[in-house]
């Protein structure tokens, strides 16, 4: 019998703990602490419901037929209104719409990454980020943000983008401080790398102010045509299932992108897109976020009080002020987070280790907890769990 | 000043054609002959509205949340069953759900070519696979199927795939007949390269019965486990909006292919995914099409009377007993079809040529001209317009 022929090879490139935390989903009990699923309680459910049906009956063309490839003019327009500030004026131009936001990685890679190209990315890696790429087999430059002496521009050189989420990073929890975003930027403007700045988690601040965006701090007044291209998505603050992202960018890099989703899935549903647009322009999405962050900063702080109950003896980590994870390391060196995670699942717990946030597969030495999903006392339970496997195993 | 790190080398490899032909859609009073576009008459506008609204209603977590990378198993389920025959039993397993069929032909792309990786395409190829493909940098092997002598086993040895689309393909409008459909399969099985069996049109068949489609010929009775890799949509029988395709094939490519779209954007909108499941469901696929098929087949005839009286004289073509366009070859080798569109559109006609659906860009022999949009007035004024600027040429 002939062979069949073979899969590309980056399909070799997988984590068998991946696969072994898609199956958790199956355990009974079990609590998920492994995911980043925003919680369902907080969507306006009724109000989407409304707006989907509305829009087939009064939008019929731009929802049912085939849209322009970087989206509707209608979508665009109020995205380009909403991040729009003094410094940095935005049109359509500056706008393509995303299946998602993780489309937007995808795009990103087909038209910039050649077979071997350099990333210069925020260390620990969002590993959807890197699933992304995979395919266009990139080499990685890690940006460890937070040692003392970082050097940006060092890191950037050579790269054909830096990739940072400067806001609750996935899996880091790490805001990055103005500053370091300023220098991120000068880098990216003495290197030539164009600067990601992927922000899922930019609505999500549970205290103090909204820091500004890259995208804003590098505007000079002119139509933006800056290095920072800025990735947003409905998921946090509205729905996920809509697959709704964008990217703003300079009108050169939005072009390029189109055309490589011309080559992806050609647009984005008109449904959502008119949905997502209703929402922004009738207020939904605004109205429903002060009912989240309530219910996300409260879910935070319980997770944090039952770690520093259960787990001050075992892990260090810092409370985060925003976004949807804590990030834990190991005090004990011997115990790997792989192994952690499968003893977890024995004890009805899961969580997310290291290796799948390293582009290198091999760090083992810290874990990232979820708190947007589970209620209070699931938190509470999920760590009590995690407390005793961990002194199970030293 | 630094230099922006470069574009990749994929995005030069482009068409100026294709940027005018996008540009016409500026031009008023164009008849647009160019496009492959669906006649919004005929869709089921208020039934799908209703089913938006009671889907996010009735299925808030399918429809709002991240639903399972493959698809939701509701919608896998009801694919699987309909596509199953007695010789081809298919489970959820054969079945993914993409963002459009385009998203199918991008993710086969990502799974099956490394650098330089060679597709034995039915030539001429559809448009949209060739941009699809192009970020993966392939080399083709052309496949006249219609060329007498052709040998498939021939074309395919040595290719990790060949694509072909059997039903009314786009642009020829050709038919492919069983007797080449089992040459195709047993090509497959000699050489081992998959069979790509791209099917957007397979229900669009204005006269007789349908032919029965690859996928289902390769069964033996065992759970499907193919060379086929077929690919679906509900863009011609529902709506292109909804951007809702499946791709079916072995469990093995399956995976491959959802390991793809992982990274691709992690799964399709759960509101367009329910919607879709329940327009199948209740029938209102179903229903929509013998509504569907009588439109397009009086649409069909006007344009070919319209050619027998204006065109006759300057080009040949077959008349399609499906699909959507008519494929004409102009009898004048001097005149270039990419000449004749940029002509037409002074004129107030757009015609696509077939540069554009050529992997090397360079015959100008040719041109698709679509009956789905129109109504049969336009076209006739359309083919008036088109005959006008060819005696002007001449």
């Amino acid at each position: 019998m002939t062979k069949r022929a073979p899969l590309a090879n980056w399909l070799n490139d997988t984590n068998d703990v991946v696969a072994v935390f898609l199956a958790a989903g199956q355990i009974p009990d079990l609590i998920n602490l492994a995911g980043g699923l925003p919680a369902p309680d907080a969507w306006p459910v009724d109000q989407i419901s409304e707006l989907a049906g509305r829009v087939v009956r009064d939008y019929p063309t731009e929802t049912l037929t085939y849209s322009p490839v970087p989206g509707l003019p209608y979508l665009r327009d109020i995205l380009a209104a909403r991040y729009s500030t003094e410094n940095s004026p935005l049109t359509r131009d500056n706008v393509l719409i995303t299946t998602g936001g993780a489309q937007g990685l995808d795009l990103i890679g087909k038209v910039l990454l050649e077979p071997g190209a350099l990333i210069a990315a925020q260390s620990p890696a969002y590993l959807g980020a890197l699933d992304a790429w995979r395919p266009r087999t990139p080499r990685y430059n890690p940006m460890k943000l937070e040692t003392e002496g970082f050097d940006p521009k060092a890191a950037m050189t050579g790269a054909q983008f830096a990739y940072t989420v400067p806001n609750f990073s996935n899996p880091s929890g790490r805001l990055v401080p103005v500053a370091q975003r300023q220098q991120l930027i000068d880098a990216a403007r003495d290197t030539g790398a164009w600067l990601v700045e992927d922000d899922p988690y930019g609505k999500l601040f549970y205290d103090g102010e909204a820091l500004p965006s890259m995208l804003e701090m590098c505007g000079d007044g002119s139509p933006y045509a800056g290095p920072v291209i800025y990735l947003g998505t409905v998921s946090k603050e509205l729905a996920p299932g809509l697959r709704i992202g964008w990217i703003i960018a300079a009108p050169e890099m939005i072009k390029a992108l189109a055309t490589a989703k011309q080559g992806s899935d050609m647009f984005s549903s008109g449904l959502c897109q008119m949905v997502a647009a209703k929402a922004f322009e009738e207020g939904v999405a605004d109205t429903a976020l002060p009912g989240i962050l309530d219910l996300y900063r409260a879910r935070r702080d319980a997770l944090c009080a039952a770690m520093d109950e259960h787990l001050s003896d075992l892990m260090t980590w810092e409370k985060p002020s925003g976004g949807m994870f804590v990030w834990a390391k190991m005090k004990n060196p011997a115990i790997s987070t792989d192994a952690l995670m499968k003893a977890g699942l024995d004890q009805g717990v899961c969580i997310s280790p290291s290796s799948v946030f390293d582009p290198e597969g091999t760090d083992q030495s810290s874990l990232r907890i979820n708190f947007t999903l589970n209620t209070p006392e699931k938190l509470t339970e999920g760590v009590r769990r995690l407390a005793a496997t961990i002194r199970q195993m030293a």
